[in-house]
């Protein structure tokens, strides 16, 4: 099967990002699958207008993803913007695009509930951009969230309107929504995301690290009672993590009480440390590298060879050719 | 000066064409300009959708152009498509483009006052292509119909808040409008227009050349009647392409009487064959030649050069950078 997925590149990943999209990206890579990833950098534009962050945060997603395991040899891994035809095609398919569609889009939607300030028009038509680079790939499946399967609808209803208008060129992808991962939480205890400050990082040093996981709200208790098992956020991070003895193990010393949150939280840091060992100095080892610029060019390259034959049929069937 | 003007590929060409936009482009190649004119076929792709009709009519204006004087080795003569930079820069400006300049659009405004069916997201969006077509370039002057000021007028507020949000990197494009050409009429009378079936073609066959300027309206008279001067519509056409003397002579013409508005057509047509007969010979040589391509993809390779160097400075300031 043919993947596609798009990647925003927005700052250092959190065991929520982790649990979520990157575990489930890297878990496809098999002798099944062909998978393209890209790094979604001409939709960070949308939200992300500073250089200095732009360039570390396309460079970090790059790092966290190999680091990871993504295996640049096994799927094409690529930038957006160094196949500039996603904006080419875009730019046809806005041409054969209801205005009334996008007005439609949720996302749209609730940001003019929202009452934002300065909607810029990219935040309007990024759905179109995204038709783009799904369609351009002729992806079999496309791993959405809950709240992307309107995103996969529009770009199904703009390739139908394009094989209409000009012939069968594109493959209508299918929505593969993500088995619904119970929700991460956060030190407190609500969703783990970066908008609530409660995130525990995967790359972080460990002097923050394990200052984010200090930071976990416990229960007010002496030191000798027991600790409530129900609701308690260490334990539930613990289980992603740990093997279900150890998380029996854990529990066990909650019940019988004189053990503490502060040894708790230790148990939880280590075990994160332990879990990431691995990639977090795969990580280190990467950015020292020159190797990057080269992998991601040839990523390009196979990303472009693709785009290539697909652009090559829409330029004939619109008749944009020499 | 560095000058831009895109020229949109709609069919062919009639005298209307040629007394206002044609013959100013062709004027303002020499030594002091510097002129980019590109075909603007991804604008085209808003309102044709038919592959057919899109290759006939790029490589139809091609051809008027070279044949009415237009020199690639003076201009940089391309396809808009050819440089796909223009779809990418239009995406990051779209990402900088606030949706309510582009709600408050004439063209806009007008297409929903008229109640158009199903508009779609590229006649919306135009305008930010448009900037990007003429920030591209950094023009010096961007030749433009007083139905077009606005467009440029919003390519230059883009221009302004990329710079003030990213740094100083566009020039901003002055606007030339153009002397308002005496409107030209067309067969019926009113302004010459496709959408009025009332024009005279440039490089048609003479049958249907003459076809059309047999349909000139005129009155009914006798034919000893002197025929009358004012308004009439023939006269108005000749004045374009005849000396003073030569337009004299005519109206003693009318005025004596005895000569008819078959004779008064017929040396219209002459005149009008007589101008265009160098251009309509180099046009029938060049639609046999098989040198287009190379010319296109020469001036496809002069465009992206610029290109490249103005989106290399873009990618500097977004971050978009390897």
């Amino acid at each position: 099967m043919r993947i596609l997925s798009g990647i925003k590149p927005s700052g250092r990943p959190h065991l929520g990002n982790y649990l979520g999209a990157m575990r489930q990206h890297i878990a496809m890579q098999n002798e099944e699958n062909e998978c393209f990833y890209f790094i979604a950098d001409y939709h960070a534009l949308t939200t992300l207008h500073d250089s200095k962050k732009m360039y570390e945060f396309r460079r970090g997603v790059v790092l966290d993803y190999l680091a990871l395991g993504l295996d640049p040899e096994k799927s094409t891994f690529f930038f957006q913007s160094d196949v500039i035809q996603h904006a080419e095609l875009a730019w046809i398919l806005s041409t054969l695009t209801p205005h009334g569609l996008l007005e439609r889009a949720h996302a749209w939607k609730d940001a003019i509930a929202k009452g934002k300030r300065e909607l810029n028009v990219g935040l309007f038509t990024y759905p179109v951009l995204m038709a783009a680079d799904i369609l351009m790939y002729q992806p079999d499946f496309v791993p959405v969230g809950k709240d992307q399967i309107q995103h996969l609808e529009i770009a199904r209803d703009i390739a139908k309107k394009f094989n209409h208008v000009f012939g069968e060129t594109f493959k209508l992808p299918e929505a593969k929504v993500e088995a619904s991962v119970a929700t991460i939480i956060g030190t407190d205890g609500q969703k783990m995301s970066k908008s609530y400050n409660n995130t525990i990082s995967i790359f972080a040093d460990e002097a923050t690290l394990k200052k984010q996981i200090m930071s976990i709200q416990t229960a007010s208790l002496k030191l000798e009672d027991p600790m409530p098992i129900e609701g308690d956020i260490i334990l539930q991070l613990y289980e992603h993590f740990a093997t279900p003895d150890e998380v029996m193990e854990l529990k066990q010393k909650y019940k019988t009480g004189g053990f503490g949150y502060g040894k708790a939280k230790k148990v939880l840091l280590d075990r994160i440390l332990d879990f990431f060992a691995d990639a977090r100095e795969r990580r280190n080892r990467l950015e020292k590298s020159e190797k990057l610029n080269e992998i991601m060019n040839r990523g390009a390259k196979k990303a472009q060879a693709t785009a290539r034959k697909t652009m090559n049929k829409v330029y004939e069937k619109t008749g944009l050719l020499p």
